[in-house]
């Protein structure tokens, strides 16, 4: 199908919104409101993470305690609350934002750049002052670095048993009930009972007793099933306690469950509510070796295992490397739809290339217009992040988040990165492209074919298994390096199939050190990013798969890309790509045709022939 | 000069053995012995580290514990000795050599690879038992993995203070007193007292009240000193503690010191015999925050630290990166010392290609005429390591030792792999060529060839500060990934000027996790192996150097080569070099022939000319 649809307003996002959120004018009483709570309890000073109890990357409304306290609206950041002074500390994403977001009186914002809140609580927390922390949504590396700053200060650290911005929170959303569905076998492509015994045989090998899940992508997976708790995850939230032997206790709030999933789910664990798991895993945990997550769990449930005698074995959660190694029925969703993405994109980028020349399209309009295209094929869910959209200098803000107040019109001659993906029921994507409006400069060319050398060199990577994100991440940035340049992101995340777009354990980052394995998915995305003028990131997401050598000696793999769209030939100086390069880009070019041309017509189909067509030799 | 030496046996090595030097036969009445001094002392079982006190690679005659109780001679290894049962665990490079040196009846090889001492002892200690350690020669980190080891066998883990090897050894050879010499301002570069000025700065800045200094590497750069008394390394043996402020102590076998040195010496240190290390050590630490090495410093010294009150902080040797960096006189020192290394080289190199087609060379002859041709250049002082000659298969034991048992001809058509190096007063080289015998086969030149491109693309990487070793190591590897081939060991390790051919902290490998910085030194020595058949490496010395970049965005490294030697133009294949790596070949060539041919005449000049000359285009 052709959509002939216009700039005039026949476009809307309904998975995103445009508002600024900011509320930092309550934030003076608020912080009032919470210190006087805090001396209620006994306390001189308290932190508050962003995260939720599972540390989860998007959380529910009830769990947006630094929006409600400061107005700051980030999805990552710290606050801590002392007697005189209160500090929220951002990352680079958010050194604008945040001051524009909070009331400087109330709050100093404090890049971590500069500080980081250890070493802030270290100069600022007056000796012998109580400092609270949340048990629920500290980890146990994060509680290790609070005890190693308090004391240095010679203060004291303990956790407050009863949430003190809940208590001044009249107005606080209730917690999330989406309901849960499961998925089909043919979408999951294993089913729970195999699946818990790979789990359990892991945990046999490993000599522990059993494993506390506090990711609930990891009961997703393992149960195969699927809710909306929180944006842009069908993640439904969840605990598990799975034994080595045994029904594991899967923890979820009943009205989420109808009669029919209830009773699939009862064949596979034993169902409790929330408020249940403190009870059952002390019961669970007394004489037993119990693994736990230490960068996610929280510190409250370490506490209570200790407390019912059993032993904490911290290490990574067996199912996170289970996950990330997609079965086949869930790499031909990812497939399917990616075919499905690659089409709504491929009319989106005819339509820009028609209509940006006007100079009148903004970064809201294309948001708008690209979740459209999406939302006519009919199978999108959600977009898996709120899409980055960003012209000329904004483009080089590497996690640019447009809203109504900063939106600004695409002008002829600038870069427009866009950053996106969608959410269907078999599938998750996430793809970037930087398009010319106009006739770009020689110097983007030459930074964007730069990049572009880099994203080829991954995308053809060959490397024996055992290798890990962190020895390939360098191929990215050779050709940068080479300009005296560089970006100050991973080149890639690992990617959930029909989950979330980011899911450890493997990256392509100096912090990949998971040996890659056939079935992950990761994405490819290095960039470039010249301050106040443009940025440049070009991401297909690739997925691990074996490759056999004519003449090689080590079982190796490589990568195969899902993403179908052209890069924008506008871009590329040929001169500086290499003739397998060329070769390259025309084979995946020639991919994408094929595997898109027969569901484009007329004008979105003349766009792909031509975009895709073999690059011109010089 | 041009010396005109036959293989009749005018060479001659002076610096190397290749006597097997195995003493098995005595084991297991040594074994016998070892238990009976344990049992004296009330202890079941001991652990006998290859290590002496400093950690050092190469350990003199009387620190020989290994060899002188099992016959094993290899330069690492660990014997575990039970009542019953006795292991000697040993790395790849020995498991061949050390079952061919030892009892087999008294003491088992476990090669590391199958199982790692801790789990052994897990797995051996009988419950209850007392596992006795040497405090001096284990390292806080090992100790902590022997009590995790001890600990879960329900056993007892206690230093011994009596050295129980040496009561059971009559006639240990006493410890070395090589006098100490003082390096001159010229070759050294900078003087003690603003290197103590730099490293007082660092301990300040780390709210350190000193550091013990277990690395006589590091006395010996402080204190512009060198010695004789380990081999291959002109190391003085010596410990030190550095005080935040005011002069450091310094522990020396006063034998070993001149009158003139005693006096210069005196002028930036306290001198002190090592038997008042703890003594000393002791009054310095009470109250006081003391950096200790955890990797290196013995568990005996930390005890003294804790003992006295004093808090032991764990981290690295302010001097071991400052060491690494080195200065404009250590830098020209290096240069001068591969000018003349490589003249030598290139005589050698010379006389194989003449000698080696007759089939008689064997690999014993190649390393004494390498000696040879280095001695005759008037400054050798040492080897850097004893030469790795390996012929066909012995080529592809990556850390082979001819010996006169292991010792065979070269055959023509072979591959032929030299890994050695030297000691001049002004500095230390390292090199590995490869080099055909006859003509190579098709196969031999395509991995000669993949190897060579990725020492090339080590060589012209630029890569911005910050960027470690483990970033590098990749490009290293990539075209034998593409292949489905690799090589096990990391592609470079730091380099000592005029000291340790093997120098921390910046290496090129995946463990290498020090950024990179200007004066650095590492090798860069891409390989492969094929087992039964033939080894390639090609190794040269590369500088780390600033480098301007037109365009550039942030400051920016590169290398320069010191090594000084063409590469085999009869093992490259040139349709596997594209233009850019025949054009760096060319250069790095040229820059050999314009240093190196001044100081050649007749057939060694000819020789260069045509070695050097630019590679024909197909």
């Amino acid at each position: 199908m052709t959509l002939h649809l216009s700039a005039s307003g026949a476009f809307k996002a309904v998975f995103q919104s445009f508002d600024d959120l900011a509320d930092g004018a309550a934030g003076p009483a608020r912080l009032e409101a919470l210190r006087a709570e805090l001396a209620r309890q006994g306390f001189d000073g308290y932190v508050v993470p962003r995260a939720d109890a599972h540390q989860n990357e998007y959380v529910p409304a009830c769990e947006e305690r630094l929006a409600f306290l400061t107005g700051f609206t980030g999805s990552a950041g710290t606050l801590v609350v002392l007697p005189e002074v209160a500090a929220l500390f951002v990352d680079g994403r958010y050194t604008l934002q945040a001051p524009a977001q909070v009331d400087g009186g109330a709050y100093a914002v404090v890049p971590l750049a500069q500080m980081r809140p250890d070493a802030w609580i270290e100069a600022n927390l007056p000796r012998g002052a109580r400092l609270g922390f949340d048990p629920w949504r500290t980890t146990l590396d994060a509680r290790e670095r609070l005890a190693k700053a308090v004391g240095a200060a010679g203060g004291i650290l303990a956790p407050l048993d009863t949430d003190p911005v809940a208590a001044i929170w009249p107005d606080r959303p209730p917690a999330p009930r989406a309901p849960i569905r499961l998925l089909d076998l043919s979408v999951a492509g294993e089913d729970t009972a195999a699946k818990l015994r790979r789990v359990q045989e892991k945990l046999a090998a490993e000599k522990l007793d059993g494993a506390l899940v506090s990711d609930p992508h990891g009961a997703a997976w393992l149960f195969n099933m699927r809710g909306a708790d929180v944006a842009h995850t069908p993640l439904p939230l969840a605990w598990c306690i799975v034994p080595a032997e045994g029904l594991p206790d899967l923890f979820v709030e009943p009205t989420k469950l109808s009669h029919e999933v209830r009773a699939a789910l009862a064949g596979h664990a034993r169902l409790h509510a929330s408020a249940d798991l403190e009870r059952l895993l002390s019961a669970f945990a007394r004489g037993r070796r119990v693994r736990l997550d230490q960068a996610t769990a929280p510190v409250r449930l370490s506490g209570v295992i200790e407390a019912a005698g059993g032993t904490v074995d911290k290490g990574a959660d067996p199912i996170t490397l289970m996950k990330a190694s997609k079965n086949p029925a869930e790499i031909a969703g990812m497939r399917a739809a990616h075919v499905r993405d690659g089409a709504a994109l491929v009319r989106f980028l005819a339509w820009f290339h028609k209509e940006a020349p006007s100079g009148r399209l903004t970064e809201i309009d294309t948001v708008e217009a690209l979740e459209t295209f999406r939302r006519a094929g009919g199978q999108l869910t959600d977009v898996s992040f709120p899409t980055i959209s960003g012209a000329g200098e904004n483009g080089a803000i590497v996690h640019y988040r447009v809203t109504r107040t900063t939106n600004r019109a695409i002008h002829p001659h600038e870069l427009f990165l866009i950053d996106s993906g969608a959410q269907y029921p078999d599938g998750t994507t996430d793809v970037t492209r930087t398009l010319a409006v106009g006739t770009p400069t020689e110097e983007m060319r030459r930074h964007y074919t730069l990049v572009l050398k880099g994203h080829l060199a991954i995308a053809r990577a060959v490397f024996p298994e055992g290798i890990t994100g962190s020895q390939l991440d360098p191929f990215a940035r050779q050709y940068l390096w080479a300009a005296g340049l560089d970006f100050d992101h991973g080149t890639g995340h690992g990617v959930g199939a029909g989950l979330s777009v980011h899911e450890g354990p493997a990256r392509i980052s100096q912090l990949g050190h998971v040996p890659l394995a056939p079935g992950m998915i990761l994405s490819n995305e290095p960039g470039y990013y010249r301050t106040g003028a443009y940025g440049i990131r070009i991401e297909n997401l690739i997925l691990v798969e074996r490759r056999e050598i004519a003449g090689g000696e080590r079982p190796c793999l490589g990568f195969s890309t899902l993403t179908l769209a052209p890069y924008d030939r506008q871009l590329m100086d040929l001169s500086l790509l290499d003739g397998a390069e060329r070769a390259q880009v025309d084979a995946y070019h020639a991919q994408v045709a094929a595997a898109l041309g027969p569901l484009l017509e007329g004008e979105d189909g003349a766009f792909l022939a031509a975009a895709t067509a073999p690059l011109a030799v010089a």
